[in-house]
């Protein structure tokens, strides 16, 4: 194993930040490679996100500045019909100014279970019923400044249900087989991290593997 | 095709935002789905996120806020030595207060090309110099809230050159057969999208898909 320093994040831009904004974290580490929080700053704090900074420790005793994003977690629902197609919505996303194709997910509530929120948003956005919803895996969207995890699920024994639109987002259900879904990957509009890992996992499915 | 209102995005609680922040935009809108953008306010501007509040009207004519944080993108790097074994390297990720286990990967530096970022990456951060680097597929981590794209490579003709550390991060460079990574996957010690993603690719490719 060799340990190298590499990827700096360097120090924030903290011109606008005033000293006594700053609130002192204690904290105790033992790992190799951990990051002390020395202290840290609310810069935001939303519906969706939360966002402050932390000036950390780093393993060499210098000090950093890393700007992180709290999300309280998301799920995604990979679900498959009797006809072997695989149930997406078609969305606009702001962040991204276009309307892509993506699996059924949404927000965890706050202590909501994940497996109740992937059952609550299959329903709410396709109409869809599971008999049965499996954890497939959960993974951290982007570690790199955000918490945010997304817990996928499989769902089987779909029955059409009552959609139960409750917001002001609008989708539109979409159903395609493998082969169709990758071509909508290739051309671009399945391009999410979510739908495309959802993807890959329904084609290893298929050719065999776990 | 049906259309539906789902999945809340809440307003925003503006209580601490002045009136005199927001900026007005203009903006043509064709689409169905879209979310025309009415104004919008700068959050925070920092060196690898910039958070913003959209407020947008509705495909039904209603007004919502969206929680934007825009980042430049990022490379990520699937390379398999020779001797069939998946490079990665393990790195504390504050966001998630752990160390994890990772494909080598970096942020674009501005106006960088992807692929040259992820031929810098891989030597940067594990030392391994590619041949080849070919384009396997580009997503967004998380298109609710985030615009950062995640483009993966393949690297192939691997060989060692000089580690050339240039930053405050520490990694640990680990090197795992398909078999063993698939464990620390199960085992939650793999558990970003990138590297799950590039994963189940790897994993296809094993099993004769594309």
């Amino acid at each position: 194993m060799k340990t190298q320093g590499v990827f700096l994040l360097q120090p924030q831009d903290r011109t606008k930040l005033h000293e006594e904004d700053w609130e002192d974290v204690k904290e105790e580490s033992c790992l190799d490679l951990e990051e002390k929080t020395i202290r840290t700053q609310k810069i935001y704090d939303g519906k969706i996100i939360r966002v402050q900074l932390d000036e950390v420790e780093l393993p060499d005793g210098k000090t950093a500045t890393r700007e992180l994003v709290k999300h309280s977690g998301a799920v995604g629902v990979l679900a498959v019909t009797a006809e072997n197609k695989l149930v997406l919505v078609k969305q606009f996303r702001k962040p991204l100014e276009k309307t892509i194709l993506e699996i059924p997910a949404g927000k965890l509530e706050p202590r909501e279970d994940s497996q109740a929120c992937a059952h609550r948003e299959l329903m709410e956005e396709t109409g869809y019923r599971a008999e049965r919803l499996e954890s497939i895996i959960s993974f951290y969207t982007s570690p790199g400044f955000a918490d945010e995890i997304l817990h996928l699920y499989r769902a089987t024994g779909l029955s059409s249900g009552d959609v139960q639109p409750d917001s002001d987002e609008f989708v539109e259900l979409t159903e395609l087989t493998l082969e169709e879904a990758f071509d909508r990957m290739a051309s671009g509009e399945i391009c999410d991290a979510k739908t495309v890992t959802a993807l890959y996992i329904w084609k290893n499915q298929v050719l065999g593997g776990k």
